[in-house]
C-alpha cells in the first residue's frame, strides 16, 4: 500500500522521523544520566511506546487510567500517572490495575492520598507516589514547603502508598528554585526523594540544568508540531505527523477548501491552522468542522482541485486525539496501519 | 445505574431535553411545510438519528462517508452528504454505498461531478445531486449564476447523477437574494430545483422567511450549546449535553482544577470554556489537555475536592466528537450507554 492509496483526511506518521526524534531525546537523556519517561498522551499508540522503551526509556507516563489499561495490555508495565486520581471509581480501578504493573501516581492533597490508600489497602495492592509541586503555570500542586513535607510523611505512613519523591511541571529555570527548596526540605525531614520527575517540551534539552532532576517526562518530541516550530524549540524538518488532505473546492482564484477541519486538526493555536508542506505560502485562515479555508494568493503555483497536501498541525497531541487510525509510512510506502488504541478513553 | 456511578469525565445527555429539542424544531418545520433533515454530525449516534426520524424528519445529513456507512447499517437510508466528495477512494466508496440507500450529495465543480458520475456509472448506481451555492461565509460553492445553470445542466446530463436542486449554507436573510436568483435562473433554464436545501442554527426558526426553501439541515438544535446561548439563539435550560467532571485539585482558595480539558471539551470558542451548571459563577479560564483551570473567586459556596459538576460546552459538536461513549440519562437514572458509533470516522 502506498500513500496515494490512502483516503483523506488521514493521519500520517513519518516513521524515519519518529525514530530519529525518539533517538535524539533518548541520547540527550542518556548523556546526562537522566531517566526518560515518555508521555504517551501524544501518540496513544502501543507500537510507538514500545519503540520508546526499546530505545532506552525507563517506562511511560499516562494521563488517564484508560490509557494505562491499554498500555498494560500491550505489555508495558512501568507507568507513572502524573495526575490526581480522585473519586471512588478512579481509585478502585487503580487498585485493580496496580497488580498488573509497577504503577506510580502524583498527589497534591491529603484527602486524595487517603482515598487512594484505602482503595489500595482493600485490594492488597501498592503504588508509588510522587508529591505534585506547584509551579509557575499555576495548575495543581502543593505550593507550601511545610505542606510538601507533611504530605510526603503522610504518604510514607499510609498503607498501599510507597513514597517515591516529587513531580513538577514544567521543570525549567523558573521553577528550579522551588524544586530545589522542596528537595532540601524533604531531605532535612528524612524523606529524601529518590524520584524527582519533571518535563516540558520547550526546555527539553535543558533538563540537565535543573538541579536534582532524575527523570524527564516529555510527550510531543516524538512528533513535534507547529506550536513548537513557531516558538523555536522544534524544527520544521523534524515534524513527523501530518494530516493528508485533499483540495475539495476551488471557489475563487485565491481560496481553496481542504477536507481537514476542526474535527481533523482542532482549532487550537488559532490561525494559521498548521503548515501546508507542499504549499508553504498557503495560509489556512479558518476551520469549520470538515472544511479548511485556505488563502493561496501568495502561492507561485496554486493548488488544484483534487490535489493532496500534508498539513503539520499546530498542536499534534490534540490533533492525533481526533483520529481512530494512524498510518505509519516510510517515503511513499505505508508500513503500518495502527488503531490509536488509547484515544477517546477519557476516564 | 445512576449518575453517581459514572466515572468522570463523562458525556451525559439529558434525554428529556433531547426529545423536547427534537420536537420543537420538528413542530416548527411541520407548521411551515418545510422538510427537516437533521445533520447528525452533532451527535453521531444512530439511536438519536432514529429519534429524529421517528419525530418526522425526512432523512438525515452526514458530512462524511464513514458516518453514512454507520447510519446505513443502522437502518437509516435517506441521506444527504452536503459536501464535495473528491478523489478516487471517495467516489468509488460512494458508488458502492449508493445501492444501499437513497443518497444525495452536493457538488460545486464540473470535475467533481464528472469523477463522481464515472464511478457511479461503472457501478450501475445513482445519487441525487444538489448544486452547492456560494454564500456570505465564503466557503465552497458556485457564485456565478451562469455557472450554476451550466453545472446543473451537466449534472442533469451525466449518467449516475440525478439532478435534484440546490444547497446553500447558511440559508438566512443575507443569502436569500442569491438563492432566489439561482432558483429563478434554473427555472428559466428548465431546471427547476425540486429540492432547495438550507440550514444554519442561528436562524433556525426563521427558515420559513427564506423564499423557495424546501428543506432545512440543522444539527446543533438537538443538544444546543453555550456558543448559541451566548449569541441568543439557544437557551441555557434547553442545553441537553454536559460533561460530568470532578474537582481533582483545590490548590488555592480561588482556583480549582476539573478533570475536563481540551481532550474533553476542546478549546474552541475560547474562555470561558463552557458553563458550570452547579457553580454558575465559576469561570473556566484555561484548558490543558486534561485539566480545566477554574476561577471560583466569585462563587458564594466554593466547590470542594471530589465534587462532581456538569459543564455545558461552548461548541457541542466538537466536544461530542472527542468521546467514545455517551450516557443518556433521565434525572439521575442512566437509561442508555451508547458508543458514539460514527465518531472518528474522518474519511
Amino acid at each position: 500500500m502506498r500513500l496515494e492509496d490512502l483516503d483523506t483526511p488521514a493521519l500520517v506518521l513519518d516513521l524515519d522521523r519518529v525514530e530519529a526524534n525518539i533517538q535524539r531525546l533518548q541520547s540527550y537523556c542518556d548523556s546526562h544520566g537522566l531517566a526518560l519517561r515518555p508521555h504517551i498522551k501524544t501518540h496513544k499508540l502501543p507500537a510507538l511506546a514500545h519503540k520508546q522503551i526499546a530505545a532506552g526509556a525507563v517506562g511511560i507516563a499516562c494521563q488517564k487510567l484508560g490509557e494505562v489499561e491499554v498500555m498494560l495490555a500491550a505489555g508495558i508495565t512501568d507507568i507513572l500517572i502524573p495526575y490526581n486520581l480522585v473519586g471512588r471509581q478512579k481509585v478502585e480501578r487503580l487498585a485493580r490495575l496496580a497488580h498488573l504493573g509497577t504503577l506510580s501516581v502524583s498527589v497534591d492533597a491529603e484527602s486524595t492520598a487517603r482515598q487512594m490508600s484505602a482503595a489500595l489497602a482493600a485490594e492488597g495492592a501498592t503504588v508509588g507516589v510522587l508529591i505534585e509541586l506547584a509551579s509557575t503555570i499555576e495548575r495543581a500542586g502543593v505550593s507550601d514547603l511545610e505542606e510538601v513535607v507533611r504530605l510526603a510523611r503522610l504518604v510514607d505512613d499510609l498503607p498501599g502508598l510507597i513514597y517515591r519523591g516529587v513531580a513538577i511541571y514544567p521543570s525549567n529555570a523558573r521553577n528550579a528554585p522551588f524544586l530545589t527548596a522542596a528537595i532540601e526540605a524533604l531531605d532535612a525531614a528524612g524523606l529524601h526523594p529518590t524520584v524527582v520527575s519533571g518535563g516540558g517540551s520547550p526546555t527539553m534539552f535543558h533538563q540537565h540544568e535543573v538541579p536534582g532532576l532524575t527523570e524527564v517526562r516529555i510527550g510531543t518530541y516524538i512528533f513535534e508540531d507547529m506550536n513548537g516550530v513557531r516558538d523555536g524549540f522544534f524544527k520544521l524538518d523534524e515534524c513527523a505527523a501530518t494530516l493528508l488532505c485533499t483540495v475539495v473546492s476551488t471557489p475563487t482564484p485565491d481560496r481553496v477548501i481542504l477536507d481537514g477541519g476542526s474535527k481533523t486538526l482542532t482549532t487550537e493555536g488559532g490561525a494559521p491552522h498548521g503548515y501546508v508542506v507542499e504549499f508553504p505560502e498557503a495560509k489556512i485562515y479558518g476551520l469549520n468542522e470538515e472544511h479548511a479555508f485556505t488563502n493561496v494568493s501568495d502561492c507561485p503555483v496554486k493548488p488544484s482541485l483534487g490535489d493532496r497536501v500534508r498539513i503539520i498541525p499546530n498542536h499534534v497531541c490534540v490533533a492525533v486525539n481526533l483520529h481512530n487510525v494512524a498510518y505509519g509510512v516510510r517515503g511513499d510506502h505505508v508500513e503500518a496501519i495502527w488503531p490509536i488504541a488509547a484515544r477517546g478513553l477519557v476516564q
